[in-house]
């Protein structure tokens, strides 16, 4: 029954659509993909997300769900059934909470102030980043996945940035493997989930998306 | 049982502290307020959240959980059999940690630059402040509360807020109520909650918070 009637509004190199595609992956759902053209946003985007104007955006029996992290906790909640993201414990469910929030706000925003931003805000973007990264590595330590043995919330959170990485290094010129081995090594593991595969947009293809959109602002 | 042990380090004008506040007053929880100095903060606020270092900390049972929002539904989660917070059907949950995330992301963020920021920025957030609790005023509807008859999530994350509508409209030359009735309607339901009146700071003390504050970065 759950299964009816799902569409995910996305854009393909989005790390936020990846999020919602890796969830729905993971539970094994079925849904209907429909990408997004940012620059002309579709009639259905801005009637389902008339707020933000944002993809990703999953609609589920005719309602709609945005905001990525919410999408993903409303797939967790309705498909319960199958490979739970957040774990029963509400302190443990705090924990991958607030560092799924520390994704968004300490490596998502400083990601665009690389990507999207003049060169002359590389130096403290880089600087910014690396320690960010630092501190998630820091708190995976030696567990296979950050809520331990299960892959869940807080991967779902972060591994769609891991193909953005060429882009910050190439950029920024630094290697995140140099700085946070056993962060790329998390990602390593996390890849090896066809529900990430498949669901994760090409490094070259985002950083052929990135240098095209840096020379039509004529940043670099 | 899961009353044990329960600090909360805080600020009284702060509104990220007066959600937690509610929250532990709604659902009846004893707990030990510690206020913080934020120009001189605890070595425990630094032990006990050392990513952000801010308040609000809620400590339980030697654990602390960060981030206001976090810190709700934690409370939510594990005094569930008393006023739930959350609605239990996926889609209203979702609804609900939209909105509350629409408050941290459109109000929470240009009050600041009110408040906080130079007197030229004032008229652009003035316009966005309005705006946006247009959308929240369109969204609450002629509902008693945002989730319905009962008091939950989304006003907890809103109504802090409202003591600061005071010193936002001294600033910025408006009236929130000529803007947005029902809102203020709303408003004086809530406050009508002790769980809310106690949890507040009053308005005069946090204009007079601000205007010194003011004073001292010679803003004005």
């Amino acid at each position: 029954m759950a299964e009816q009637e799902v569409v995910l509004l996305d854009e393909w190199l989005s790390m936020f659509g990846s999020r919602a595609r890796i969830a729905l992956a993971e539970k094994g759902i079925k849904y209907e993909y429909r990408e997004e053209d940012l620059s002309s946003k579709s009639p259905l985007l801005l009637q389902m997300n008339p707020i933000h104007k944002k993809i990703p955006v999953l609609i589920h029996k005719g309602e709609p769900i945005c905001e990525s992290l919410i999408i993903v906790e409303y797939i967790d909640e309705v498909w319960k059934e199958t490979a739970p993201f957040l774990p029963s414990d509400p302190y443990l469910r705090a924990q991958a909470r607030f560092w799924a929030d520390f994704v968004n706000k300490k490596v998502g925003d400083v990601g665009g102030r690389i990507w999207a931003g003049k060169k002359e805000e590389h130096e403290e973007a880089k600087k910014e980043i690396i320690e960010n990264l630092k501190q998630l590595e820091e708190t995976l330590g030696d567990k296979t996945f950050f809520g331990g043995e299960t892959f869940g919330f807080v991967d779902i959170a972060l591994v769609p940035f891991y193909p953005w990485f060429y882009t910050y290094e190439a950029l920024c010129n630094f290697k995140v493997e140099t700085r946070c081995p056993k962060l790329i090594s998390w990602a390593h593991r996390c890849v090896q989930r066809q529900s990430v595969s498949k669901s994760l947009a090409a490094e070259k293809e985002i950083y052929d998306f990135v240098i095209d959109f840096r020379k039509k602002s004529q940043w670099d």
